[in-house]
């Protein structure tokens, strides 16, 4: 065992276990996983969280103004994240002794405070290796985000087929395309990179870390078969990648339609929003019956609770034959609420083909699309 | 069927239904119950809604300056509670109209849209009596509120004793002294009021429901051997009351002291909190050793976990032999967050008799008593 013994800055401890504590899973069949590991050497401390799938590190460096760390004896530690983060919270002192006394003893000291907690083996802690295998590109985080937000709700959320449970990232041509399907539903989203050719499929919960831990500034990105890294200011995030082939749906998003509709976003969001407790199997299907601009009806139906009727208003323009389609509420207002226009565009070719959402006609940036239910009412 | 039919102001409409709601259980085994019952008269329309032991009824009647509706038909019916708050809240009018059809379906209308909705039979709904038996007296809601907060925390959570899950309040003598307690740890309150003399315990829950409907002004409440009713502006709350005697407490409350501690409130609050992770059968116990005002450990420990130490720092003085003295951190803490001095008071007799809490120790308001805990350290 070894003799680790630093002093740190407390807020800077605090902030950096909270980083990596993001990775850690709340229950792990393996207790050594429910620890952090953190790894004092003469001119860093590194700190890592891990769940297997997700794995966080994060590093912190004197710098020549700001001494915010001392060792006096390298060394490693796993604590237990439930007790680490508590215990530095509210230590009361601007600085933190963290001393290993005795096998898996450490000692934690403030001003007139200490604790001596029971850790974990530190060679039960497994081995992470962070490096990338590729060469990194560079992404503003808010675009990514912007991107993942923009289209992981589309991702499915039961194990039936586990790589529907993220999102694909396809680079080719100066362009990496988002695009998230639970296979009812489509949200396709393309971001301008000059970015070497991949097509992986991130986890769902992986895009949730990213965006709590890369909120601002410029991440560093590498893209490898197995694992993506993302790398920012010492802080360093990989996920697994989700296995199996992520579907061509390309071929599914019609490239002609014959009917367009634009409408008010707000007043779309509110007629998919009223008959929300109009629920068949826990589930709200709206009709839209769809005349003319000036007469469209939306409606939704169950048979023990009741039914709604609402004449659609904030219709700017419809062109194209009528039509009667029904759709999921839920999976047309996630849809409407991606876009940010005043007014949307919706494309549709007929009652049982999958139709489009988008914040304009020509923007080729993002896309919405969903697949109409048969009703029998 | 009544052919019930009025308009009403939406905003009015849904505030009300809000208020009645609070009564509303998730689920009950009797489906009728989770309706909200609505009653149109010419001159007012009546909501109510009820878990049988805690039941809400808001009277909304016309003032000469301003019409909030008009009864065209009066009637009865019964809407489920989690359809008719999601369609009042979101009816794209200011008024809607409320009109029953055909036997238990009720249509409500706004702009351009409108809601068929299958409700229950108001003949199945049960008929509460709101009337009060006794004489009410009047208290602000502010100050019933008050009490309540710093004695109901200290109410048992489980139903091995059904009385001690609520609140005692005792009327006598011009006062009204609120008494929780779950056997291991008691809290009171002293109101002055001259109001009859009464003896009732009320649930626990009702206080929720009191404090988030009366928050501000005066409320009137009558008191008899069965409920409570509280009274404000058109709404009415009454509450079961817990039945079987609530222990007469006094007896346990030691009436002289031979140790006085006064320490800084936050100090002591950041000493019962830092070791609350450190945890045995789900429980944080605190020992305190101590030896003058210079000289407080204040330990935990767990076999598992590991132990803190900490010198009691923000202690003002100390009378009395030294004493070393266990309890739960987290009765201590709840008992001292609800004192609001900058120092509190705590008086010890000895290490296995209840120990107090006060603002001060000549304060006849606020008493918490806390039972300590043998401990084998």
């Amino acid at each position: 065992m070894s003799d680790l013994n630093f002093r740190i800055n407390k807020d800077v401890f605090y902030k950096a276990l909270q980083t990596v504590n993001g990775a850690v899973a709340s229950s792990s069949p393996i207790p050594t996983m429910s620890g952090i590991e953190i790894e004092a050497n003469q001119d860093m401390i590194v700190l890592t969280g891990s769940d297997n799938d997700i794995s966080i590190r994060s590093v912190i460096k004197n710098d020549k103004d700001n001494q915010l760390f001392f060792v006096e004896e390298p060394g490693t530690i796993v604590v237990d994240h439930n007790y680490i983060l508590d215990m530095v919270k509210n230590m009361d002192s601007d600085e933190v002794q963290v001393q290993n006394i005795d096998g898996t003893l450490t000692q934690f000291t403030g001003n007139n405070v200490d604790f001596k907690i029971n850790g974990f083996n530190p060679s039960d802690y497994p081995a992470i290796d962070f490096n990338a295998d590729t060469t990194p590109f560079t992404i503003k985080a808010s675009e990514f985000n912007d991107a993942a937000a923009k289209t992981s709700f589309a991702a499915a959320n039961k194990e039936t087929r586990p790589v529907l449970m993220g999102i694909n990232l396809k680079s080719e041509n100066g362009r990496i395309t988002f695009t998230a399907t639970d296979s009812f539903r489509l949200a396709r989203y393309v971001l301008s990179a000059e970015v070497e050719p991949f097509n992986i499929t991130i986890p769902s919960k992986t895009i949730g870390q990213v965006k709590s831990i890369f909120a601002d500034g410029d991440i560093s990105i590498s893209v490898s078969a197995r694992k993506i890294v993302f790398v920012q200011n010492g802080v360093t995030l990989q996920s697994n990648l989700l296995e199996g082939a992520f579907p061509d749906i390309e071929r599914l998003i019609p490239s002609s339609f014959s009917r367009k509709l634009v409408v008010n976003r707000s007043a779309l969001l509110m007629a998919t929003a009223r008959p929300g407790f109009i629920k068949t199997d826990n589930m709200t299907i709206i009709r839209m019956q769809i005349n003319s601009a000036d007469d469209i009806v939306v409606t939704s139906r169950s048979q023990e609770i009741g039914e709604s009727h609402e004449n659609l208003q904030g219709v700017v323009s419809y062109e194209g034959d009528p039509l009667d389609i029904s759709c999921s509420a839920n999976y047309l207002s996630d849809a409407v609420r991606s876009l940010n226009n005043e007014n949307v565009t919706v494309l549709f070719t007929s009652e049982m083909k999958p139709f489009i959402l988008k914040n304009d006609e020509d923007d080729q940036k993002l896309l919405q699309l969903v697949l109409p239910v048969r009703t029998y009412n």
